[in-house]
């Protein structure tokens, strides 16, 4: 295998060398001076990334960790939830919260397919609403990003709390918590946030807090993590190392202002898709602005998305995403997230026409980074 | 405040600075050859430290978190429990225990106590019986270091499952869990295991693994963890730095040797208590070789132990702890817990003395350094 690296996956993503410097100084203790101003910083600055005033709570745990908080926090067993699902992280939501003895009705869609406004405003219509509905902004598995906007705006209408997995979202694509009425809002440090993996975080409405109900819970209650936070004394010994690493982070994101953030996403995302149509490639994802998290791409006629992804890992260091579930072998992802430019594409998109052109695949060539050059100079038009 | 930090906390604790180096690396991805054996070897180093033929689960959460995986895991609502308390851990477990509706019965001392077996066996003879009896090894907050082994025997004979608090204790003092049919051990990256909080870790034995209950839960059930590590596919996304950290914490720790590990704490905690009686000083800890952990002291008459503590840290940047909850004020509290050696001890000593004297406190000076550095030099008798 080549030395040198690139993580090119939708998640972890490469962490800037200033958030790795940091994580890496020596350990201060939770309770003094050394880290309570680095711990209301960085509460301050998720507010801002999360656009709202809310507490945004702060759990040592994986994306998956707040988003069971999300659940034992909101569900009672028995009452009626809505899982919105269209791929991978949308049947976790499913799994979550049947985990908890809900009663799960579901609005399903084909992986790759994406959910609409009318059809959640059809859905709760027909169950006669429901306590919650469990949205994801960004589907991985197959790079689409839903109309969040709207989607929770329909389930506003209906009464219902919506809750959202923005794992890999939050900080790349807009989101405006407070604005759009989105009332349960879940993320992680290892994406857009250009963290490491091991902190999630999530912001409550005061709809949803008062709509907590009684399920068993201790280190995800919300309650015991904001009581905590409200004197920056956290429950539970919070990872200092990664604090401190999430701290720099966010202030690099808002150093760049969230508009600028967006931006530079939706061109690496127009980047990629326009690159990998140059070689003669099939997106999966959306070729839609919106889709700017992740781009998933169907293996040419004959080829295994496998065999690529692997070439492209054991030759060049380079890696990124098969497809998951069902779709393994036939897609593959990918990331560009967070800590990238469009040097980090074109680096994807010429190792994946040299690796397809060996495999046998009827490609372009020559014609990939040229045009995601091309493409990222445009101005975003969102 | 000084420029230069000591750590002399029961955690977190300091992190070698190779351990730190390893946390600082780019992050590589978790489904990849750059972390598949860092993950193997971590989860194999670990059964050596837990002395577990057995799996020992690993979760990104604090210590706390782990906690809840066992009682959720093993406790269904309703079913009698029976909880050893001693001080602020003992009552976590009640407060985990009685979140998830178990039936929560408890062997309560004043802080600063000793678990008995007998008086664990008498309160199991007196219930009929209980599903699972909580235990912590360490109390951090009282500096007591129980027989586990003997608490665990009368658990055993009573046919219930025994579950560990072992998070200040796994890796400082002796813990054998399979020889001493210890069922469930918990602990933390924080502490003796010298990385930087944020990973958590339970063994579970085949007979906890067969009396596991019904509450609800996803992140923290142990199956599905069991399951990804089995195929070293984690089922949600591991905190690749942390990991990376305690794999060359791990590897320092074995190196060294458990024994010779355990030899060393409790030369640690003889110093610090032998330095602290030598200034006139009066344990609250029990003075005893198995206390090796944390050395609670009493504050002299007439002094505020939050003085101390706050002299300390602003004049030295020297961090101990306070005591907790009734015992604020009341007593400090040194830790020797992983990556100490005796000038540690020596250094607490000394600005203690000087803080103490400065304070007004009536001690003896000049003696506890030079006592310290003898004590620590007798061989360990256990």
């Amino acid at each position: 295998m080549s030395e040198k690296r690139y993580l090119l996956t939708p998640g972890p993503t490469p962490v800037p060398p200033e958030v790795l410097a940091a994580i890496s100084q020596p350990v201060v203790h939770h309770r003094g001076p050394d880290f309570k101003p680095v711990y209301e910083r960085t509460l301050a600055r998720l507010r801002e990334v999360f656009l709202t005033e809310r507490d945004v709570l702060l759990f040592a745990a994986a994306g998956t960790g707040a988003m069971e908080s999300a659940v034992a926090n909101l569900c009672s067993a028995g009452e009626r939830v809505l899982v919105v699902s269209a791929g991978h992280f949308g049947e976790r939501w499913r799994a979550i919260a049947a985990a908890y003895g809900a009663e799960v009705e579901t609005l399903e869609y084909a992986w790759g397919e994406i959910p609409a406004a009318e059809d959640v405003a059809a859905r709760l219509q027909e169950l006669g609403g429901a306590k919650a509905v469990f949205l994801t902004h960004s589907e991985t598995s197959t790079g689409v990003v839903c109309d969040l906007q709207a989607l929770a705006g329909a389930v506003n209408d209906h009464g219902a709390i919506s809750v959202v997995d923005a794992v890999s979202s939050l900080g790349a694509v807009p989101l405006e918590t407070d604005a759009w009425g989105v009332d349960v809002v879940v993320s992680g440090s290892q994406k857009a946030l250009m963290t490491p993996p091991g902190l999630a975080m999530v912001s409550v409405s005061e709809r949803a807090w008062a709509g907590r109900g009684e399920s068993p819970r201790f280190y995800f209650d919300w309650e015991r993590t904001r009581k905590g936070q409200s004197t920056l004394d956290a429950p539970f010994t919070p990872p200092v190392s990664l604090v401190a690493g999430l701290d720099v982070a966010l202030g690099i994101l808002l150093d760049q202002g969230l508009e600028a953030v967006f931006d530079r996403h939706i061109r690496l995302g127009r980047a990629c898709r326009e690159g990998a149509k140059a070689m003669g490639l099939e997106l999966f994802s959306p070729d839609d602005d919106r889709s700017a998290v992740v781009t998933a791409i169907r293996a040419p006629d004959g080829i295994d998305a496998t065999e690529l992804v692997r070439g492209l890992r054991d030759r060049f260091g380079i890696t990124i995403a098969n497809g998951q579930s069902t779709l393994k072998g036939k897609i593959f992802r990918i990331g560009h997230i967070g800590y990238f430019d469009v040097f980090d594409i074109t680096t994807a998109l010429a190792a994946v026409e040299l690796v397809l052109a060996d495999l046998g695949a009827e490609i372009e060539r020559g014609a990939a980074v040229t045009r995601a050059l091309e493409a990222f100079e445009e101005r975003a038009r969102v």
